[in-house]
């Protein structure tokens, strides 16, 4: 046990113990000190030596696991996990972007401002149950056969049909069904970027999408976004200079930002792709969603000259766990795509397709997103009302559709996040929509996963933690970040 | 219609004329002739001009269509696909791999040795139609949110536990659940492959792995198998001098060949791996299947040093289209596997992962498993008894197990193939097997798509084909290749 003669913790430091213990065996770890899935001292036993209680330990263990350095086995110990990190996908899944995709267990008392994911009382269960059990007796085992990879035919054709109905207009040919919209983006990376290349994104924008270019050995410019979208005059300025690949753009109620493009700003995008023979691809996934004002067309549907590739996804309308998604492809990169998806997950789950295809076919999400769109307006209405009358500190704009809300204060707001989170309620933090993680005082209010009633006491609390920090020890709230 | 005006028709070549015309408008495409999208001749009116069978004109477009050249749009003609590749994407994928998955459709009266896919009456529908649906009941909503990245806790926790009665001791921390072997080979190249990285594979191998690290821009050594598994000669003579991150290889039953490795072998594959510090990937698809001889356990039972990276799906023995596998990974790329599946696809659906677990919990495997080997070894009875007893031209090994024939004769099988597809039978030619698809005489049988009373008039049909090639002129053949 001499490695862990080192281990000195400083019980008059400001830091907290835990903090101070798990930040030194992290170091341990990283400077290759132990030896893989070798075994950390016992609690008890260490806790004695350090001369702290065992929770301390405890803590400090449990930080180590939540960070991934260590592993714990039931009834044995905690085992050292060693580390080997990969340049282009090094970005170890944070808590933040568990939290915010809803699967982190989230205390029941917690206001989750944070997830981007329903309530699960909102999903047609019913609904989609009916659609499996009618696929499982119309179908039997071809329900569970591989389906091409481009997906099941009636899907894509139901799928056109609901593009159609939304002034769309699309071949049949050109749909391609994915499992999710980040399997889109990871996709079209496939097809189209390789290591190297030089894509655009917005900034700030969706972290899953930074993720899937970076794993492509993509050198990635980000060009910020304005009220009206992306910042078309920095856009051509890079266009002129560098060979870009892909623009990605979300042209909807943008993550995180909840802005929307005007038509003006989608026709410049479209022009300029034109002009300097790049793709845009375009994630939808919220469209639908617009409380106030008309509704424009995506890029996609002024597309003449086959520039954009079009991606939609139905998890934040219909269950994000069904993992069901489109891309529109121009003919002519349908067959890089379609080789992707291949060597991807060689296809969707046929059942999966088979039952959305009927819950299409029967109109079922017609009602369902005039439910959706209903809740969501009344939350969206009283948080937009909510923040304006009240809460001064806040400075935000009122997107008019979606789930998210983008604002800031006069402090970083990692550091609200962990106050927040002190107090009980849940925000995202701007700095993990950036590509270098960096310091914003933005942050993301969203509200798919908390009810009415909650709205107005989540603000409450937040105005709670703005207010204590001034009075905090930063040092103190640092472990959460 | 001037640039058809040069597409002159020889009727009196052996080239049957839609191939000649399929190849003149293939090269215009390729040569950049046509716009994109541009519309290709009306049917009628262009046979006529060309003075041939409307018929002539249908077959050229349709082969031009299945090559993906030109897409079609209903009632209203052909149009011009257009063509970009991507070096790192470039292979489309072809008829074969397509039939070879079971979804091109095939003439009812065909035979197919080419398809893996189990027939979809050996599914176990109705048992999985009652765990859908009493998950349904159970979660509810909860059953279509999204389940954590590294896969829902309890089936992590039934797949250790499967693993267990067979062997393998793992901890529920290394499971995890992905969509498909094929995500795995994906994911695993996400996390360890970068662009310029060098990897191995056995020769021959499994195509879609070969798309898979291709697309990761990896360099891909090919190292022969022998009958007891990976040539370890030759492999040190690579590990020696080359940087190498990942060793590729099927322990059981492995495709194309259907050899199982030594355990000889298997203790040396893994001694070179800990000497040169590599990873191994160990794709077991078909452990369960074994009709003689005593099963031995994979490399990863035997791995102590954490080097064995094993991938399971079920495709082959339970059902494909619900598209579930598993990972085990050692802790210390656990981050970056973990990672890489979030960029990837974020999570495999909840439903399905629910449904399956409970489908283990309730042991409804273990009859599944059983039935579904005896069926296969029927079959496999059949064609090793057949082969040997009546079919000289043809030289094989027998597996022992699994579902493939590898199997050779003396004339390239992609001929073999055009010729036995004309009689009514498809196998596997060899060349889709290689890095870069070369001539083989090696073909592959597979019986999982076959039923037992086929087998023999198949293998009958394949000796005509046989026969029939010395008399065939091959260039009548080519279109199919």
């Amino acid at each position: 046990m001499k490695l862990y003669d080192s281990l000195n913790i400083n019980k008059e430091s400001e830091e907290p113990m835990y903090f101070q213990l798990y930040e030194k065996i992290k170091n341990l770890i990283e400077n290759g000190s132990f030896k893989d899935d070798e075994k950390l001292p016992p609690i008890r036993s260490f806790a004695k030596k350090l001369g702290v209680n065992n929770i301390t330990i405890i803590n400090a263990y449990k930080m180590l696991e939540q960070k991934n350095y260590v592993y714990s086995k039931a009834g044995s110990g905690t085992y050292i996990r060693g580390i080997i990190t990969n340049k282009y996908n090094n970005s170890s899944i944070s808590n933040v972007t568990l939290m915010e995709q809803g699967y982190t267990k989230t205390d029941q008392n917690q206001i989750n401002f944070s997830t981007s994911t329903p309530n699960p009382e909102l999903f047609p269960v019913e609904e989609f149950k009916e659609v499996l059990n009618e696929v499982l007796i119309r179908d039997g085992g071809y329900a569970f056969g591989y389906q091409e990879p481009q997906g099941y035919y009636p899907l894509r054709e139901s799928y056109k049909q609901y593009l159609y109905e939304r002034g769309i207009d699309v071949l049949t040919e050109e749909v391609n069904v994915i499992s999710g919209a980040q399997q889109g983006i990871d996709i079209i990376s496939k097809a189209l970027v390789n290591f190297n290349d030089t894509i655009i994104v917005e900034s700030p924008t969706y972290s899953g999408a930074l993720a899937a270019f970076k794993s492509r050995g993509a050198n990635i410019i980000e060009i910020p976004i304005l009220e009206d979208g992306i910042d078309c005059i920095e856009l051509e300025a890079v266009l002129k200079t560098t060979n870009i690949k892909l623009i990605y753009v979300m042209t909807s109620f943008q993550n995180p930002t909840g802005i929307s493009y005007s038509q003006d700003k989608k026709l410049q995008l479209l022009y300029l792709a034109q002009k300097y023979d790049c793709y845009i691809l375009e994630d939808e996934y919220l469209s639908e969603l617009r409380y106030y004002g008309e509704s424009d067309l995506p890029i996609k549907a002024l597309d003449g000259g086959n520039k954009v590739i079009y991606l939609k996804s139905f998890s934040k309308i219909f269950m994000p766990g069904i993992r069901l998604g489109f891309l529109i492809t121009p003919g002519k990169i349908s067959n890089m795509v379609l080789s992707a998806k291949h060597s991807t997950d060689i296809s969707t789950s046929s059942l999966i397709q088979r039952a959305f295809d009927l819950y299409f076919r029967k109109r079922k999400w017609v009602p369902h997103i005039e439910k959706i769109k209903n809740i969501y307006q009344n939350r969206y209405d009283i948080i937009v009302e909510g923040l304006r009358k009240s809460y001064d500190f806040i400075h935000f704009s009122e997107p008019k559709g979606g789930i998210h809300i983008w604002a800031k204060t006069d402090i970083d707001s990692s550091i609200l996040y962990a106050a927040a989170m002190d107090m009980g309620v849940l925000i995202t933090p701007g700095r993990i929509f950036y590509i270098d993680d960096r310091e914003s005082n933005y942050f993301r209010i969203s509200y798919a996963g908390v009810q009415e009633n909650e709205i107005l006491s989540g603000l409450e609390m937040l105005k709670s933690a703005y207010d204590s920090i001034k009075d905090m020890n930063v040092k103190n709230i640092l472990p959460y970040l």
